[in-house]
């Protein structure tokens, strides 16, 4: 959508100046005269060591006093920036570079290629857990290359720290929670680094689980850091509630082993540890039924015990769990986005402080505000900065106070077109015949009935495809031994159809222009999915060995999601949503990466087939060349970090994890049943805390709409009146 | 706390006018001028048919005037102690007695006697579940007497329709749909009564199902009316969530097909239909890794399949869905609240334009309120009535205005004691040496030191329980077959601790007095859990057969919680919700009562054992005469009520419930998968309410509590300025 202006007259001189140099003696408030009446307090930054330069009697004449003025001011508008970034990066203001002589490094620690270099860095250390021992079989690298691309990484790393410390000093570098822990484990993980490459074998190093901390430092990670400090911060009424829960499920064992432990085949309350651990599978109701049935059995009346355990421990308490999360959460998400507004407000008045004149120091000239515009937006244009100072510039002073300097978050990113523009589509610049026959095709593609059509081409599909499907499944099921013959299967309809959604992108690409069509979420969508639709379809053409793609055609069907509002509603709150969501999923995956390469440490070439012999998951590792009657949770395993994410998350889904416990309880020791206990809380608390989120944004999303709504109808009503 | 007053001065003249007759000859605004200029309109009630009676041109001297003012008076008081009743009760103004002949039905049926009876009939109709074919064994009773049974119930419910239909007229009783329903409810199951006791014989009965709806229908049921009405408004965006979360699993299932159907020995994916299920039961966690198995088992790729289905219909549509289901829950909850607010208001205006006079009709004498009075609380005294007078009466005038009218609500139920109460307790009246020694019991008992005792000697005592069950743990681990040899099991300890706890009860109760311990919620757990200790102690004493007790020993240490503020706010909390979880408890014993019937008539005597042959679940139902390696899934079975409750539970904590359904889909036929999964989709919705709840209240409850505290402290800061 956005446009640039051609005309140069736009900047009007309208409140009697203009960009020129007409302030070019003004002194900034700050610099020269040290006992200027600023009102702000210049507590650190760089200029206190320009100001002894000052101090050391320099000649005061004109040209060179005009030379000194503009290195101050050039100065002025790089702090004014830095500090801007500071408030908008939510950097503490104590990290801020303590003088003149670290602000390069500060300036490249700050530049995007840099923190591209660290995320690199950052990735290329963790994914070295698929290439070391216990590799992913075709990711396999030998000891030194492996090691290598570690050290390298780390390197890259201890530079990137390096740098900071430049211009952070050591004393704060020391004070900084985040870069000490990053600076402890990076010497650890160096040391390991160097003394796998000398020995040429991997040893136990537990310690890569702690890489992920690199990843949560990067600068594009901030998201993911934001969603761990709040996870971190809701802990203490978390502990609470889970103290609450263990111990009623301690009660309830200590009640289970008196009146369970007497009953013949009962295994599950044998001893109280036993018993302990069968209530804490059955919090999670994985063994719900089966640890019932042999007391169920006895008498009829011991159902109660677990009709009462369950209703206290998982419908109430775990719900009562929910709502502390959530409430903790959202009140933490309050308090961070006030906390936010602030730090933006301080980062806006230490910068107003570095722009005002001595003259006047309540207000920001044009100039001094487009000399800071270069450095906080350099590829902005002049034109771009003096727009934001309009848009900004509420009274008719033509300089801004600092109310007014408060609100530039706001206004620095938009994106500006002529107000013409709104009837101008991308191909109005076409000459005479194109520009009338692309506005025609833009008209049409605008027009309901041919979004009403569309809609019932993909909902007639979807019928057909259905039926089509029953069809092959009835085919199978009656002739169970011909499943290979897919030839049928690319039917005339699934071409027809596919033919109207590729008519359907073309005219909307010509109709929209590509620019607007590839930067719509919905049409963007329409396009991946009728792109697999084509891809599909060509399989189903060309190559037998390419058929998995004809899967994918059911997906076209997702575009039926639009007809409706509510769903169109739904879907939008994810677009909005989606950069918070990707938070949330690195999360886990980083807790994921984690628990995977403690996981391989400890349970590494574990083979399960046929294990727990005589016990009551027998069955599930039960293991022959024969395909039938197998159950394969042989195959849950930590092999490699692949095939451990996948266990893992057999593990979060929870059904049917206390298997997999049992597994390795019996083969490896009692004592592992921690590591999958302990994964079972983290995981519950990570998500609840997804719940918790998707609940606290779109209770936000549902009840800001229908307040918007009402709103309306009040203000509909007003008119009336 | 409440206390009665005994001096009658307390009733002062202070306004100068006296509770006495001076008004006796004053003129209801509505009755004899029925031009008078009464500001709110007569739409129903009563009082047409006695100003008919008016109009008839009766002798007009004093001593009639006065007689039949004086009746006309009692109509009015009766009938707006009706009108805020209604309000009170959230009754329709609709539904108000339509004439003056239509009162005593109208009397009769709002008796507490009436409502009792109402309830136990509804009750007995309800709780012959129980005694009917498939009885709980020990409650079986013949045809005839069951029958004859449901037949007195109904012939009172009938009774009570009647008595309705009598002060509602036939119009208004056919268009209450609530009543009408009832009605057509009790026709059918009316004749189905009398056709078994005609043919003595049980045949398909599946309208019992609908017996709830004579519970709901009761006075005492309103709480539980109130939820299943917000259930059923919350459904139309429910339902949008579910076709959803169908639509992506028919989706899927299609894909899924193409993808695995292919696959040796992955029966999951089989056919489409069986595709489908598989994935209906992945929603539901059941069957989650098993299904995976065999696919991964071949390309450990599918296990993206999966990942993908459960992260986007498990971790977010459904969680979207609980976020629908509790902004929907929670804004029926707000208007709710506003509608009963406005309705008890509508309630207060009829009652008032009752209670003026023709030539006062903008307030309320003393005299004319406690007329009032005397019909809606029988029970409460002369003074009491006074006292919400005062109360409500803000102004001088001596008379109530319509604004302080409204305000009846919150003042008529309250219990008064006079000022200096508050030093008082329960021993002052005593005599001399007694009223010195209980108040040194009192103050010993609220001494700080004394409770922290107490909650040391739980605290230790809960280590000595521990302590001593894993040393039986240990013990019994040893040596597997002495399991009986339960003697050493009282030990000392337990008896020491059980004894501090009585004397703490009999202090407490001394200290206090009887009639405050037996009204606060904690000293009467106290007490409970005290009461059982002893009965436990008892029991280990003296019978062998009453050992079952003994297991109630460590529910002493759920007294422990008192020691942490959290602990005692969620269960304060509690204790608040307590009547509107109970509603919601017996909203799901209704939602079970209805498919247990259902589920008794439909698979009744089914007998699982060894069922399912050649299946993916035959292990669970194999039943051999040896217990050790049996399942026992066969137990869950239809075969009476309670039996039928417990397999409702299994299926509403969902884990292995598809085992269940699989059972009954091989045994009875494949439709009857139909009424599990329709079972599964109900209870996740009501689930999903108690969730929405739990955290509504309680999110509430946090939020307030924290306001509070906030205002508190803005509070002193004002105070300090």
């Amino acid at each position: 959508m956005a446009g640039n202006i051609e005309s140069p007259l736009l900047i009007r001189n309208e409140n009697g100046f203009s960009p020129s140099d007409e302030d070019q003696y003004d002194v900034p408030s700050n610099r020269i005269h040290s006992n200027g009446d600023s009102i702000y307090d210049v507590n650190n930054g760089f200029g206190s060591n320009h100001q002894i330069l000052e101090g050391q009697g320099t000649p005061y004449h004109a040209i060179t006093r005009r030379h000194k003025q503009y290195k101050t001011w050039e100065l002025n508008y790089q702090e004014a920036a830095i500090y801007l970034q500071e408030g908008e990066n939510n950097d503490k203001y104590s990290t801020h570079p303590r003088d003149f002589n670290a602000l390069p490094a500060y300036k490249i620690a700050h530049k995007k290629i840099f923190y591209a270099l660290d995320l690199f860095a950052a990735l290329l250390v963790m994914g070295l857990a698929a290439c070391e021992r216990p590799a992913v079989p075709f990711l396999t690298l030998p000891v030194g290359v492996h090691g290598s691309l570690e050290l390298f990484g780390l390197l890259i790393l201890a530079l990137e720290l390096g740098i900071r410390m430049k211009w952070l000093g050591f004393r704060t570098f020391i004070k900084h929670k985040r870069t000490l822990i990053k600076s402890c484990t990076l010497i650890i993980v160096f040391i390991e680094t160097i003394v796998v490459i000398i020995r040429q074998h991997n040893h136990f190093r537990v310690t890569r689980s702690l890489r992920p901390l690199f990843l949560i430092d990067t600068y594009y990670c901030r998201g993911v850091r934001r969603t761990f400090r709040q996870i971190l911060q809701s802990m203490p009424p978390i502990i609470d509630m889970l103290l609450l829960l263990l111990f009623f499920m301690l009660i309830f064992s200590i009640l289970g082993f008196y009146l369970f432990s007497g009953i013949h085949g009962d295994a599950y309350f044998a001893t109280l540890q036993d018993s302990f651990i069968s209530l804490f599978v059955l919090l999670t109701t994985a063994n719900y039924p089966d640890v019932m049935m042999p007391a169920y059995a006895s008498s009829r009346y011991y159902s109660i015990f677990y009709i009462i355990y369950l209703s206290l421990e998982l419908y109430f308490i775990m719900n009562l769990f929910l709502a502390v999360v959530y409430d903790t959460f959202s009140n933490l998400e309050k308090t961070k986005v006030k906390k936010l507004f602030f730090h933006k407000r301080l980062g806006c008045q230490h910068a107003f402080r570095l722009l005002v004149t001595k003259e006047d120091n309540k207000s920001i000239k044009l100039k001094h505000f487009l000399g800071m515009m270069k450095h906080l937006r350099p590829k902005k244009s002049r034109r771009d900065g003096y727009l934001v100072f309009k848009m900004l510039n509420m009274g008719t002073s033509g300089a801004l106070t600092l109310e007014e300097f408060h609100k530039i978050y706001e206004a620095i990113d938009l994106q500006w077109m002529l107000k013409s523009d709104e009837n101008i589509i991308w191909s109005s610049h076409f000459k005479y015949p194109f520009n009338r026959i692309f506005r025609c095709i833009h008209s049409f593609v605008k027009w309901k009935w041919f979004k009403r059509f569309i809609y019932f081409a993909i909902a007639s599909n979807f019928l057909i495809i259905l039926v089509e499907t029953i069809q092959i499944s009835v085919t199978i099921e009656a002739d169970r031994h011909k499943i290979t013959d897919r030839e049928n299967w690319a039917s005339v309809a699934s071409t027809v159809y596919v033919c109207i959604y590729i008519v359907e992108a073309i005219l909307k690409i010509l109709g929209k222009g590509p620019a607007v069509y590839f930067t719509s979420g919905w049409d963007l969508f329409d396009f991946v999915v009728t792109g697999t639709s084509v891809i599909g379809l060509l399989g189903e053409f060309f190559d037998d060995s390419f058929y998995f793609i004809i899967v994918l055609r059911p997906f076209k069907l997702l575009r039926l999601f639009k007809v409706k509002e509510r769903y169109r509603d739904v879907l939008g709150t994810l677009f909005v949503l989606f950069t918070r969501l990707i938070s949330l999923a690195i999360v886990i995956i980083l807790v994921y990466y984690f628990f995977a390469i403690i996981g391989m440490e400890m349970f590494l070439h574990t083979n399960l087939r046929n294990c727990c012999k005589n016990t009551s998951v027998e069955a599930y590792y039960k293991y022959s060349n024969d395909s039938t009657n197998q159950m394969y949770y042989y195959l849950n395993n930590f092999d490699n970090i692949l095939e451990s994410g996948v266990t893992l998350f057999e593990l979060t889904v929870v059904n049917n994890w206390f298997i997999i416990m049992e597994g390795y309880a019996h083969h490896i020791g009692e004592w592992s049943r921690v590591y999958f206990m302990l994964f079972y809380i983290v995981m519950m608390v990570v998500m609840n805390i997804v719940v918790a989120f998707i609940l606290e944004q779109f209770l936000f999303r549902m009840q800001y709409n229908r307040k918007m709504e009402v709103k309306d109808i009040e203000g509909k009503v007003l008119i009336k009146n």
